[in-house]
């Protein structure tokens, strides 16, 4: 059977999603914890977002697949298989650090695949442009950023960016991987608290692409670019080292939308054949 | 002149607001760093809610007196007191550590004293009481609550509390400090997020207060006593054994409320009147 595996997770403790030898990742940690409560030498967790050092998580979704629930013994003792897996999430919580949370553990509907289902992702990518927008409460997940920012002017250099587009310009380039993305939402929002929060959705994202263009967008709130820059950077279709790409620990993974259980089982014969398409990785 | 500091800080890092030698405390933190910022041997700062070890603050007010602003010499070449004030306030959190934060600094009004001139002290405490409510991110200010809780129940409990009471039941006795104190909020909501906040605002709130009243609804919330309980452990004006104090890292000193800037002169002649009354402490 295969299960889904909601997770969250604090990214400043580890070395990315990928597990590294030597490194502590977040791949590395769950596939441990989960070989330890599932009592099996080794298991292989599929991931949608290979998020990199230091970037964070709060709707990380991951499957795996498993021979059977070890408790599915209590279900004999007429517990329900829901029972079972909250059993399996408690003490897969338990063998985890307190920086990463399994959220939810159910059974995947017929043709899930955690990387291959996902519709689209969504990131977030907080600021505190001001001083009394600073929380030290919420300092290891918000940039500090030392000058105002002009959220208007932001906003309209992103809406040029939406849609599909080759995001070479804001890619690490890697051999044979295309960066042909669409980016379905791209904006900023004040929230009542004084922080400025970028919402950033697309089908997928490919390496550094939301770091590069909140980076491209911040030159443009500082007033050192115009608007019409991002688009220029976007249609050079090269990396532009003006553009940098902002620090980790900014970003957090917030969403993974999959498709209604009834066109999972369709989508996963498409997304076999395409199953050459890279993923993204904030 | 007397300054107006609006701070916030992470509680984990500090024993707590009141200055103790050799130990680091926000008092102790915030007084060298204006001490220095200032030029000057030594400065005193007044709280209007002076936290305990491991409470975090957002909204906590403090104020200074000093014979001039620095900057003011800054002032004589065209800029503005408003100026002088976001350049202390940017070399302040320059000096200070990450972990506390000064978000506004401004002049105080006529009659101003941040501790006999609150109106009302707001504080959160935060749970998340099933796994999907965990979030790493937030780990240094919610309490992790194995069980789930009632807030129905919770809220019932709570309502019988509210008013001006004597709440010897829940403070830490204090020699010859009166523990009557006005219950103005004490309520609870859950969140979209799934996590459980109470909201609990008073005049003032003797010490232990805050946490002594969440860990008796939390015995309320998981069943093990009825909603009359609370009313019951507070008709007997006496520390009850079972009341327990829940941990500080939940809890966030949130608001403090002042007057408006005409009422204030008349207030602070009240408040000396009144000055052996004793301040909050969560």
């Amino acid at each position: 059977m295969r299960l889904r595996i909601d997770l969250a997770y604090d990214g400043a403790g580890f070395h990315g999603w990928a597990r590294q030898p030597g490194l502590r990742t977040v791949q590395g940690s769950l596939e441990d914890a989960l070989a330890t409560v599932l009592r099996v030498p080794t298991v292989e967790v599929t991931v949608a977002g290979r998020t990199d050092t230091g970037v964070h998580a709060r709707g990380q979704v991951a499957h795996v697949d498993v021979a059977e629930l070890p408790a599915r013994r209590a279900r004999s003792r007429n517990s329900t298989g829901q029972d079972a897996e909250l059993d399996l999430l408690r003490r897969l919580n338990g063998v985890l650090e307190p920086d990463v949370r399994v959220r939810r553990l159910s059974e995947a509907p017929a043709g899930f695949d955690a990387r291959f289902s996902a519709v689209w992702r969504r990131y977030a990518y907080r600021v505190a442009d001001r001083p009394d927008a600073v929380d030290p409460l919420a300092r290891g997940h918000v940039l500090s950023w030392p000058r105002p920012l002009d959220l208007e002017a932001m906003n309209r250099a992103a809406g040029r960016l939406l849609g599909e587009h080759d995001f070479a310009s804001f890619c690490k380039r890697r051999e044979g991987a295309t960066t042909i993305r669409t980016l379905l939402d791209l904006s900023w929002e004040r929230g009542v608290d004084g922080l400025l929060v970028a919402t950033v959705r697309a089908d997928a994202f490919c390496h550094h692409m939301v770091r590069s263009l909140v980076g491209c967008l911040l030159a443009v709130g500082e007033g050192r670019r115009t608007p019409d820059w991002a688009a220029q950077v976007l249609a050079a279709e090269q990396r532009d080292p003006a553009v940098t790409v902002v620090h980790a620990h900014g970003l957090t993974l917030e969403e993974v939308c999959y498709p209604a259980e009834q066109e999972l089982a369709a989508q996963a014969e498409r997304a076999r054949v395409l199953r050459t398409s890279p993923v993204n990785d904030g």
